[in-house]
């Protein structure tokens, strides 16, 4: 029987249940265990199992922790924005909701690059740049980081990511005009919530046949919301900076996300 | 009376000389000092003098030292690198050498950019990307840092130079076109004198009028240069990595360039 991904409330189990109409695949080996996911093969060589974990870490993994409940969150979040995606037209790894913290997900090789959209100046653009925090960023500054943890994610530009031979001069312009429409979708969408999209972080993957999509996860640890009211944090920064209210700030986009998606 | 940029040796002199043909404007007030040069106002409003300095540093200011000779060396292979870009069409801001380690220029605002092309992996490059160090990158890797020793002069993508308001694309493109000739002159200058070019830095100023040419200099303080034959580094990686005969390696530098000048 599938599982909804959110078990605890259940106006929002009726809102997911409907997407569950896929047969589930057999859990298959571990493929990939990063700090936030699992990845699992499946008996459908099309198709994966990303698990999501309440683990979280920060500063480059040196700040460690567990948010109590964030695997959960995150997995139907994740869920939510993947399908409203998908009815904007951008092509997502979204399959299926299974358990509490599970997404069964097309089976992609990700292209090792963090593809980050900035909509108001925050974090490191703040640290790097020396901008003053919550500027307004029109149009939106988009980044491009090598995914690799031992070299600290550095930004690259394109000639470097053509000289590391990670995508093509066409994928690079691909990702560009796909990231400023989610970007389009997703401020809509947090805006229609009362929350400013700060800036968030977008992974994509190959299909078999060399299709790029949208993958990985859109949750409060992969982008900085803002209430619009208050200015409060409602993201991974209550995690990174100590400010108190991991949880109840994680619940809170959850229960916004379920009045939209 | 000119006095020309290299008094030690009469043959190089005579090669200069025939340069100096622009009256020289009182040196005025000093305008700005950098780590490794000074600019001052002339008497000319549309005429700066650049003083290239000894002092040498490296690693972000971090280590200090003392190149004796430098400011000369690098003030005549500057001179000689301007002169040969000029008849390759490329528009500078060199004017005429004045004392032995004094350039005349045309007074531009400098752009906060350092423009970095790299025709082989080294330095940086191999630290944040675990690029194999002597790497050929066809074609070259073209960056641009923000000049701010504050900040540590961070790699920039495009998106980052036009929301701080440094450039405009036009600029940006206009930047990395004559990054582009300019590196085609300089490797086929310093191929003929047995060097192979690996990357440099260049820096480009405004004139009043908005066009913009290349400033600052060319020499073995922003470029790495290493002998074709033995692999022998002839630039400020001996300094910065306390490699011995740094001067030497300096006038080795003075001595080639003099050759195809």
């Amino acid at each position: 029987m599938l599982v909804s991904c959110l078990p605890s409330n259940p106006r929002v189990r009726t809102d997911i249940m409907e997407s569950s109409t896929t047969p589930r695949p057999e859990k298959g080996e571990l493929l990939h265990e990063g700090k936030a996911k699992k990845v699992f093969k499946t008996s459908d060589p099309e198709l994966y199992i990303q698990e999501f974990k309440d683990a979280a870490t920060a500063f480059d993994g040196t700040k460690k922790g567990t948010i109590t409940g964030k695997g959960s969150v995150n997995c139907t979040v994740s869920s939510r924005l993947f399908k409203m995606l998908e009815n904007w037209g951008v092509k997502t790894h979204f399959v299926d909701v299974l358990g509490e913290n599970e997404m069964l997900i097309k089976a992609v090789e990700i292209i090792p690059i963090e593809v980050i959209v900035r909509n108001i100046a925050a974090g490191s653009l703040v640290r790097r740049y020396a901008f003053v925090e919550s500027t307004k960023l029109e149009p939106p500054i988009i980044e491009f980081g090598l995914k690799d943890d031992d070299l600290h994610d550095p930004l690259m530009n394109d000639d470097h990511v053509l000289a590391l031979g990670i995508a093509t001069t066409a994928e690079l312009a691909f990702l560009r005009r796909q990231a400023n429409i989610i970007n389009d979708a997703l401020r809509e969408f947090f805006s229609g919530i009362g929350i400013d999209l700060v800036d968030f972080k977008l992974e994509f993957g190959r299909l078999p046949g060399g299709d790029i999509i949208l993958a990985d996860e859109i949750s409060p640890d992969t982008c900085r919301l803002w209430d619009k009211e208050t200015g409060e944090k409602l993201d991974k920064d209550r995690f990174r900076f100590d400010l108190g209210n991991v949880e109840s700030a994680y619940n809170e986009i959850l229960k916004r996300t379920s009045t939209q998606a």
